[in-house]
C-alpha cells in the first residue's frame, strides 16, 4: 500500500460528462482532499460551504477538506449525519435542509457530499431540493462511490417500501476522487467496491474483465496505480453511458447488472445487514447464473465472474433466511418493473447485458441453488 | 354566474408553454373535467392514475375525474390529503408516496394535481421525486392555481423555517383549466385568485391592468366570459415568461411581486391564518409603496394598485400583531436573498418591475404605515 509519504505522486486525470449545460469534470488524483488549488474553481467568497459527511468520515478527513475550502468561501460549515444504509431517509435529509436554513444559506450555497454513497446520494438530492437547486460537489471517499454513485447524478433517498424509490436526477458541478482517502477504508468497504468495478467488466468491457483478473490481488492490496487505473476505466465508461441515456430511457439501465437480486438482498435483510456491494457482488452471480440458464451466456462465463467476485472478497451465495418469495415480492417495486413484471439485467453474451423479464420459475430455482443453506 | 346548464359552452383554447422538450399545453375551457375525451392524450392502458386532490375538493370532483379518467387508465386511484397551507409539508407528500408504493405503481403512472395551489405544489414535487421522476398533469380548481401556481412548473412543500424552500422545478405534461370548477369556490379564494391576476397587470401587462378596472366586478360575480379572458391573459403572459427564464434566473423573479411581503405575513401569522392570495393581495400594495418611497413609481400609481386591491376584496393593510421586525426575519431566508441581502421585486415604472434591493430603514417604515393599527 502507497502511503502519503509515497515520493512518486500519479498525475491527475480529468474526464467529463458531457451533458450539454450539466457537463461537468470527474478529477481523479492522489492527496487533492488538502490541497487548496483543487477547489479554487467551486470557489464563491460570498457564499456558504457546507460540508456533508458522516460520524465516521468526519474525524478523519471533514478538517482537511475544511481547510482547504476556507480560502474560497464565506464560511464553511461541516454537517456529519450518522453511517450507515438505514438512515438514507426523510429524517436525514431534513438535517440537511434544517442545517442550511438555520444558517440562512442562500441559493449560492454550495454543499460537499464527503463520504460514501449514502453521504452521497442524500447530499445530491438535498441539492437538488433545497430552494428548488444549489449546487454540490462530490467528494466520494469510498471505492464505490468513487467508481459508481458518485457520477452520473442519480441522488436519492430510501423509503420503507423501496431503496431508492424517491429522489432526482440532479448533476454534481464536479467529482474529485482522492484516491489517498482510500486507504484509511476497512476491508469490507474495499470488496463492495470492487463490486460495481466487476459490473464494468462483466457487461460492458471484456478487456477490463481480464484485466481485473489479472489485478485483484493488487487491488486488494490498494496499489495505488491499479488503483487509479480501475477508478480511471470506470469512471470512463460510465461517463460515456450517463452521456448517452442520462434519465436511463434505455442504455443507463445495463449499469444495473446484480442490482434488482442485490437490492432485493438488501432490502430484505434490513438496509445495513449487508453493504450494497456485497448484495450487488452477489447479484451478478445470480443474474448471471440466471442468464446462462436462459441460454444467453455460456455456463463457463458465470463460472468466471463468481469466481472473480469471490476474489474480490464478495459473498457468492444469498443469505439463509431469504426465501425466494421474499425476493419476488421485492423485486415487484424495482424501479425497472412494469406493470408488476419484474425486469432483469441479463447477460446478452460475454461482456454484454440487456434488460428484459424471465420466467419466475427459472428466478425462483436460481435463488434457491444460490443461497446459503 | 353561468351555470353548468348555460347553453352556450365557451370554446376551449389552447395555449403552449415553449421548453424544448418539456414543452405542454395548457387548455382552458368549460366542463373539461368530466369529458373524458379531455384524458385522451394523458392515457397509458397499462398505467396507474392517481388523483391527488384535499378533503374539501374530493367530495365535490374526485368521482366525476376518476369516471372520466378511468377509459384511459388499467386503474384510478384517490388520495384526499388534508386541506391547507399548513399540511403543505413532507408528512402530507410521504402519503402520496406511500399510496404509490402500497399500489405497486411503477415508473409509467401519472399522477393528477386535482386542487389548489397546495395540492399542485404538493403533486408536482412528488412526480418529480417518485422513482425519481414520474408524469402529473395539473387540474386546478382555484382561480389562483389557474392563473398562476399550476403553471410552470415550481414544486415545494413548506419547512417550518420558510416557505417553499423545498421543491424542484419540474414540468406537468398537461395543465386543464376547467372554468366550470370555479363555481363552487368559496368568495374568499375567488379574491385571493385575483391578487395573482392583478400582479401580472401591475408588473407586466398596463392594458390588461386597465381591463381588470373595467372587469373586476364582473370576474368576482364569477362571469364566465371574463374569467376566461382573465385565465387566458395570465397563462398567455406566465407561458411568455417560464418560456424565457425557467429556473428563475432573472425576469421570472418578476411574478414574485408582493410575494416577499406576503410571505413574510403567511409565514408570521402561521400558515393557513391569511390565504397566499391575500398575502400577495397585501405584499403588492406594500411592495408599490415601498417603490414610490424609493421614487421609481409615482405616488399614485400605488394608490391606483391599492384601490384595485380593495376592490378585489383583499387586505390592503399587514396584520396588526406582526413586528416589522419579524418581516426582515423572515424576509432574510426568503429564496431571493443574498448573503442575508432581502431583495424585493419593485416597481420600475408603472406596468413594469425588477428585483432590488430596498434600505431596510424604509421598509420598515412601509410596514409600520401600512399595517392595521
Amino acid at each position: 500500500m502507497n502511503t502519503a509519504a509515497d515520493p512518486i505522486r500519479l498525475d491527475s486525470v480529468e474526464l467529463r460528462i458531457e451533458l450539454g449545460e450539466r457537463s461537468y469534470p470527474i478529477v481523479i488524483g492522489e492527496d487533492l482532499l488538502a490541497d487548496a488549488s483543487t477547489w479554487a474553481k467551486d470557489a464563491n467568497p460570498r457564499a456558504t460551504a457546507l460540508i456533508v459527511t458522516n460520524e465516521t468520515v468526519a474525524p478523519l478527513y471533514a478538517g482537511v477538506l475544511g481547510k482547504a475550502l476556507a480560502p474560497h468561501f464565506a464560511r464553511v460549515r461541516t454537517l456529519a449525519l450518522r453511517d450507515g444504509e438505514v438512515y438514507k431517509d426523510w429524517a436525514s435529509l431534513n438535517l440537511i435542509f434544517d442545517e442550511l436554513l438555520g444558517a440562512e444559506a442562500d441559493r449560492r450555497s454550495v454543499l460537499f457530499a464527503l463520504g460514501g454513497g449514502v453521504v452521497g446520494d442524500m447530499t445530491g438530492f438535498a441539492a437538488a431540493c433545497y430552494m428548488r437547486g444549489i449546487a454540490f460537489v462530490q467528494v466520494p471517499t469510498t471505492l464505490l462511490a468513487q467508481v459508481d454513485s458518485s457520477v452520473g447524478g442519480k441522488t436519492a433517498i430510501n423509503h420503507p417500501l423501496g431503496k431508492n424509490m424517491i429522489g432526482a436526477f440532479y448533476q454534481p458541478q464536479r467529482v474529485v476522487c482522492d484516491l489517498a482517502v482510500l486507504d484509511t477504508l476497512p476491508e469490507r468497504e474495499i470488496s463492495a467496491g470492487l463490486a460495481e468495478v466487476i459490473k464494468y467488466g462483466a457487461c460492458i468491457d471484456l478487456e477490463f474483465l481480464s484485466w481485473l483478473e489479472q489485478h485483484m490481488d493488487a487491488l486488494r492490496a490498494r496499489e495505488r496505480t491499479a488503483l487509479a487505473q480501475a477508478v480511471k476505466r470506470c469512471c470512463e465508461i460510465k461517463a460515456q453511458v450517463v452521456g448517452a441515456d442520462e434519465k436511463e430511457n434505455g442504455l443507463r439501465a445495463i449499469l444495473n447488472f446484480g442490482h434488482t437480486f442485490g437490492h432485493a438482498i438488501e432490502a430484505g435483510l434490513g438496509y445495513g445487514a449487508w453493504l450494497h456491494g456485497e448484495g450487488v457482488g452477489c447479484g451478478m452471480v445470480m443474474a448471471a447464473e440466471l442468464s446462462a440458464r436462459m441460454g444467453l451466456v455460456p455456463p463457463e462465463f458465470a463460472r468466471r465472474l463468481e469466481r472473480l467476485v469471490a476474489r474480490a472478497g464478495l459473498p457468492v451465495r444469498g443469505p439463509s433466511g431469504l426465501a425466494p418469495a421474499r425476493y419476488l415480492e421485492l423485486m415487484r417495486v424495482d424501479k425497472k418493473a412494469e406493470g408488476g413484471d419484474i425486469r432483469f439485467v441479463l447477460l446478452d453474451g460475454e461482456g454484454r447485458a440487456m434488460l428484459r423479464t424471465a420466467p419466475e420459475a427459472l428466478v425462483v430455482d436460481v435463488i434457491t441453488a444460490l443461497s446459503a443453506n
